[in-house]
């Protein structure tokens, strides 16, 4: 059994741009404070002008702070109206990410 | 503009086990087979036994190869008479997402 237990979580939420260059701009505090994070190992941004959404692949270093981040960004997107809010997180199977070079 | 354009894949289906340990030995061929896809750049497994699901998010060198395993993968899990597939694949902001280290 791996001694670490990283949850993978996903978010994918409505977003009607701005994107690339400009959408980063617009969000460097807001990843300054995601990067500052308890827990959090990374996030990879996502995002889709043509289907008008936007989220994020994040990996968490254990299932309470994927929860108290999960409940935070859930708080934070309602709060700017974002509709369709969708989140999952996973559990991992470690001997076969392991076999698929997944760095946990 | 980042040179690379990795694309993050998510896979998720109904699945009924088995799970952890004893799923990573009857899975052993599928993650050779899956580390030997073009274009992979890592793979993590997931699972969820209260939900009854199971699945990976992955991420391809590109999007061509991101369709490939895409279509190679669905048609698998239908011989299998998988149901509930869900495949979603992102683009990646990679401004932000070096900002929140992740590692394209």
């Amino acid at each position: 059994m791996n001694p670490k237990h990283p949850i993978p979580l996903e978010f994918d939420f409505h977003f009607d741009g701005p994107w690339g260059t400009e959408l980063a701009s617009t969000m460097k505090d807001l990843a300054s404070d995601v990067n500052a994070e308890p827990g959090l190992l990374w996030k990879i941004w996502t995002e889709n002008p043509t289907t008008g959404r936007a989220g994020g692949i994040y990996l968490f270093s254990n299932q309470k702070h994927t929860d108290r981040y999960c409940r935070k960004h859930t708080t934070r997107l309602q709060s700017l109206g974002t509709s369709g809010i969708v989140a999952h997180s996973y559990n991992v199977n470690f001997d076969l990410t392991t076999m698929t070079r997944g760095e946990l």
